[in-house]
């Protein structure tokens, strides 16, 4: 397997820390993979962008932040304006449609898709937009199993909200199925 | 500020890598320093043991993982036995009295301390069993201010379960203080 360097992108409330643990679980307890999941704060950080870090391997991982994504989501404008211009050349850009403009082309594959308003429309919890963005993720590009993600949200989340959780999965996965080609 | 490097590890629903954001989180936002907080998972994380690491330092911090840390906590036997020998020497061990049987001298200050036994004879919900665990660390060390975690779970927490998550870390703040010298 190559190795995938992820970086999610948003604002505190989110999910985008949540979302990354929740990817690197699943690659770890379910799939037999190595994970190493991290966020960097620092003056940067109190402006707003929250950032969090997630790298994939079936090899040992040595160093645990990512440099140069080669899938980077970007959740807020302000999120977008400050790294859109980490992707990794010939990656793959994810912008939700709803919230980011994006204003400059970049040596990669741009996807502008309507997470947050499917989500809004179709499940009306801003909630579970965090669990959409990892369906629409797995359904452009086979990270790990939608399986191994339910798993790990079996083990974290009261049965009560399993329902809508996993709702929000299928949404993402059917999303990204659409943006893939 | 001298840099902190800090292992927390326990178990998965321990909380640990919650407390472990929580922590960095108020470092930052809340008390203007620089913090890194990650998880490496691999082959020996399906074993059980849950590690976080967090680092906070008032400059920039280049590497993110922890080799050595001055202060490490360990909330299972598995955990301990997984993670004793690499305290920084002279640095700080806390164990969960509980839950970890100390075998072996570390060159290093140890403390077995009652967090679990307390939490649940004064409180009686092992949810904020990580939360008291943090109370017990600012009140052994000066890492931030209370009332840093305090905001930080106030943004995070619904407030039904404020008042809960309070008596927690003060009960740890009491505990540290009492294990202090």
């Amino acid at each position: 397997m190559e190795r995938i360097r992820l970086v999610f992108s948003g604002s505190g409330g989110q999910g985008v820390i949540t979302a990354a643990i929740i990817l690197a679980e699943a690659a770890v307890l379910y799939e037999g993979l190595n994970a190493v999941q991290s966020q960097s704060y620092g003056a940067a950080a109190r402006g707003g962008a929250t950032r969090s870090d997630v790298i994939i391997s079936d090899a040992t991982i040595d160093y645990p932040k990512v440099i140069q994504p080669n899938l980077l989501v970007c959740l807020t404008q302000e999120a977008y304006n400050k790294f859109y211009e980490i992707i990794r050349p010939g990656g793959l850009l994810i912008t939700d449609l709803r919230y980011v403009k994006t204003l400059k082309k970049v040596d990669a594959q741009q996807r502008e898709i309507p997470i947050y308003n499917q989500v809004m429309e179709k499940i009306g919890k801003p909630i579970v937009f965090n669990i959409a963005m990892l369906g629409t993720l797995i359904g452009l590009i086979e990270l790990v199993a939608p399986e191994s993600i339910m798993k790990v949200l079996e083990n974290r989340i009261p049965s009560d909200f399993l329902d809508m959780n996993r709702q929000a999965l299928e949404l993402g996965l059917a999303l990204g199925a659409e943006y893939k080609s």
